[in-house]
């Protein structure tokens, strides 16, 4: 099933990003990574074989063109899109009264419209495909909207939004929408959290990435399209 | 309490806005009126004696614009600003590969970012000012993301998740921040669902006026943040 | 349209029950008082010219009971019945392995199950009638379960249940059906914690009252089912 | 880590039981069942290898034996418990009006109360294990009250209240608490709806039974407490 299966990673960084690709990787999947800035991603690359590819998310014209590098690329895959990931987000902190507008702006619109880009155009080729899976990383903003991040609250309520829309538009189409409610900090190797917090007191990436592809491979006589992740001795 | 007191509304249009604007009117509260178009609001305005000025409420630079006239503004009530209430909003309709993404953006920008846009400028008065009242106006579509609405699902989504974190961060400075959920039709004159809805089938826009005059209102030992106001008969 | 009314409170106590007691008197309601132990409420009845009944509102029997004692009651509005409220619960602290089963038992059967029976034979009355309206009183536990709370949230969650599946039942039949969320200490007179939480920083239970009769007055075609009241520095 | 494992699943019938206790036998656990009435399991217990003890899981005394006849339990896995999962639930259904009171309270109980009994005594021999995994089995009732089902909302409502509560109080003891949104038909061979809703159109047990393990097995790191379950095609 999962030969010649092929994942995009939007939003590519050094943690949850990192270890999907890590996951598909192992799973058999050929894997492209998309990020802003793809110079920090070529030894994850290596080690993964993933195809990066340079894109800002928030821009539809770049996400177009992202996709039509996808639909061009050779080898195994080329003509398939299995998984979507998105991961990107931005946020301006600070009480209401001091925020930058512009600041706001761009961080709703790589949070949330940057999604809607991306699955846009996951979604015209997985119609037409008949199968796929996209999922929405979201973050205990998604649910609650804290004090002084209001930008953040905007952008990741916006997206659970587009997921639980989408979820009922494409499901019955045959193409998985999920949320992941990623409601802590994730660990990165010598997080300097980590010692305060205690043994597995963050989100391990990789566990987090196990998540995501169990739901990727859900049946789908029983799909979820929701879960909420958090460390064993978080508050919640 | 209510002499002196002023009210902004802004996305003015027939239904809920008119409503509201002579509910604030008969408590003698002065009323501004804020819409793209001004030019309907002729008669309203005449009728509540309110102020209209025409304002893009997605624009950062008109909306400045319009709090700096509200500044300016001679007359009774001029140096004060008692409620706000957001009620423009936006959206692209159709299955999610069909949608335009300038439309999308379009619509998110004037569902929730013209909300943060307003509520800033407010809280900033209101901060100075020690008191007053922010309400945003939400629809199914808040709580709910329906197919083939996935814009209006983000639009709104967002404007919940603004409301919810500026009513963490203002309340403790006696700011009362109320989104209120719309889950229903908005009967207007001459409305043709009436007929099949049957008595009450749509929501007065008078009724829905009330419960925004009863927050406003709230002794603030005992504030909602959220109500979801609907027909007897609807079903949710 | 006050004029005739009849209220019953259900777990009258000193604090809201109390209030709500008086708001409805001064509506002009006749009001009617039923608890466990009636002989606190002595002064109350005096003051607000109710009648107070002594049932155990977990027992199918007591309830039956005090509604033909309702049916029987002489006097203004003895063959109506406007408006009932909900308010009593119960609950056993601490951790879940050091509950006793049988206090657990009975705390959702005063928290729930008595909401329950209440609500069973108001409903049988109201339907009859072709009207009325019925509160139930929640708590941040009706939905938010916490540590070492299991049975007041079994109880309050349930009483959820119950006011959201009687609202989608009731109303289509004119019976308004409330769920009010407390979220907060109400503040008694002399209450302890008043001075640290600092001026409002309990709920009123007049502010409280206030509420439960605008949810009562509402007409039917914008009806709220649920609302949360919280102070204003209350964190949420 | 699986070897020497043992589960118990409390309600053990022919649809997601069955599939549970096939599920874990093949991870190599040793199985318990109880139900009410364990005559009809003798098939599955032979095939599993299950052991099967009668419980009425809302009588607590019940709930004593069942678990002392765990204590006793020779064999393999007989001082360990690693996996309990809730299934029991009652309902009686119809108006409010006509509802058997007798009738509701056994519902609750069954649902709801018995959750907690057996989640009591699990918890006991958890804490004291330092490990362990508690799943209940909600309904879409958890989440959502219907008409003419207020004693299955006031169950399920109180079941994801205590697990919500005891996820709060028992996973920084290390004992992952989860609860599952079945949303839709659970299919079971030859069920006469599967034409009619299409090709997976019913919830797999053995699916829904997979993502029960998966949960069972999370790293603690990152552990889900609550998930929904849905057919691809299901509305919501």
């Amino acid at each position: 099933m999962a030969a010649g299966e092929r994942a995009l990673i939007v939003g590519a960084g050094a943690g949850l990003s990192a270890a999907l690709a890590r996951r598909c990787a192992r799973e058999g999947m050929s894997v492209v990574l998309a990020a802003r800035d793809t110079t920090k991603l070529a030894a994850l690359a290596e080690e993964t074989g993933a195809v990066t590819i340079a894109c800002d998310a928030s821009r539809a014209e770049e996400v177009e063109r992202l996709f039509a590098a996808l639909d061009a690329g050779g080898g195994a895959g080329a003509d398939r899109l299995d998984l979507v990931v998105y991961n990107a987000s931005g946020r301006a902190r600070g009480p209401v009264t001091e925020l930058d507008p512009a600041a706001v702006d761009a961080a709703i619109r790589v949070t949330a419209f940057g999604g809607f880009l991306v699955a846009q155009q996951a979604a015209l080729r997985m119609v037409r495909q008949g199968s796929g899976t996209i999922l929405f990383t979201g973050a205990s903003a998604s649910v609650k909207g804290y004090p002084r991040s209001s930008s953040f609250a905007m952008g990741k309520f916006a997206l659970r939004g587009l997921a639980q829309s989408l979820a009922r538009e494409l499901q019955p189409q045959n193409i998985h929408v999920g949320h992941i409610v990623i409601d802590g900090g994730i660990g990165r190797a010598g997080d300097p959290r980590a010692n305060e917090r205690g043994p597995d007191g963050l989100l391990d990436p990789d566990a987090i990435a196990e998540t995501y592809l169990q739901l990727h491979r859900q049946p789908r006589s029983a799909w979820a399209w929701e879960i909420e992740l958090r460390p064993w001795i978080e508050n919640f």
